[in-house]
């Protein structure tokens, strides 16, 4: 199977890092929080981060008392940045696409993906690979692109607005059909793989996790006040957010 | 708390009568089968229906073995045609709310309700009470109205067209506003409750129950050649079915 390494793409990476280096979005504000408010204690912890990207998560995780953190992901380029800014003793990057997880020594006590699965086409096998590498009674966290906005392809302009461009409702097709989607984000070929909320749960239950909390981020009135923009999300929740447990 | 009893309402009664009556309808294309894809072997089992309507569940279910069914439901008009209609010695009707069904005696194997939740303003507490209502390992099936379709109210038109008037995309706003949708259904005031996913999975998980499945049915090949205008469901499927364990 060929992942899909647009991470290295120059053009893309740009455009992604300068996105991530602001201070205020909706990762931010939202995607980080949630899967936050989703960890368990840490303390002492193995943990296996699925597509660490940047490895800002990996050296929280080390921050909060892990005792072993191993981050994996496809780019050479993200790993480039993680091993310089983000390096410790407890941290270990591999370069290894999520879906040859199983290649990752020992077993875990948490294992973290943090907006990688959408870009995952096989979902049940890395689903299956996880159940295998976490040790009973451990923790499996993951957040991805809302099927709200998988769903969305080149094919429909994805919100409609307004007479001033205030976005007022989305245009939503094709829910149902699962798979591939091409659209442009940075670069013109950005591909994810839609899934409909029943395949996400379902693909868990069937191997045996027993799902604990999802989240879909909506901002509370503190947040709607300093950034009405974001009510955007009660059309369109950009993340989901799941936690399940072996 | 007031519960709706919209169907005690001798437009929509007979509104709705009308639909249920059809020889092909989503219904019996989509929901019934789903539904029944989810339910265990009923042999021998007691049997709690929630919203029994009509009660040609309630039938079906002692046709599939069950020693026992017990349907509940808030209108008298219905259960007025359950009792001529549908009537059987292992069933009993009973008028009561599906918020009431503390009320009904014993425990049982299998609790099954039928696109009534989308009635239900207090999920959280009715989703605890047929907890408490089943034996060990018993199993909760139910269907309702697809959050695709609780989200829509009066406010925004549902579907938008081509210019030959076939349905493209579904105008989606104020899913993460969950909560009373009035809109116009054989009468004008039709009241629903709507539900994001992460909320009905939740208040599931979070008394005790391991969610197993859910289904979002939409129509294979044979279907679609045959009933092309149920590509709509693509777009929209109109019912989430789960299926639940304690």
């Amino acid at each position: 199977m060929a992942q899909q390494n647009i991470f290295d793409n120059e053009v893309f990476f740009d455009g992604y890092k300068k996105l991530r280096d602001q201070e205020v979005n909706a990762n931010i504000l939202f995607e980080i929080p949630a899967l936050s408010s989703l960890l368990p204690d840490l303390e002492g912890k193995e943990i296996l981060d699925l597509g660490c990207g940047f490895g800002e998560h990996c050296v929280d995780y080390v921050k909060r008392g892990a005792k072993r953190v191993v981050g994996i992901d496809l780019s050479e380029k993200m790993l480039e940045v993680a091993r310089k800014e983000n390096a410790d003793p407890k941290i270990e990057y591999l370069r290894l696409p999520i879906e040859e997880l199983d290649k990752v020594s020992g077993t875990f006590d948490v294992v973290i993906s943090s907006l990688a699965f959408h870009y995952v086409e096989d979902y049940a096998g890395v689903v299956k690979k996880i159940y295998e590498k976490m040790n009973a009674g451990a923790v499996f966290v993951f957040s991805q692109e809302h099927p709200f906005t998988t769903t969305y392809s080149n094919k429909l302009p994805r919100w409609t607005r307004d007479e001033n461009g205030k976005k007022i409702y989305i245009n939503l097709a094709d829910y149902g059909v699962e798979g591939e989607r091409t659209s442009t984000w940075f670069v013109d070929n950005f591909i994810v793989y839609h899934r409909m909320f029943s395949t996400i749960v379902n693909e868990l239950a069937q191997n045996g996790f027993v799902i604990e909390k999802m989240i879909e981020p909506t901002p509370d009135e503190e947040l709607l006040a300093k950034y009405p923009e974001y009510y955007d999300l009660f059309h369109k929740p950009d993340f989901l957010l799941v936690r399940a447990r072996k």
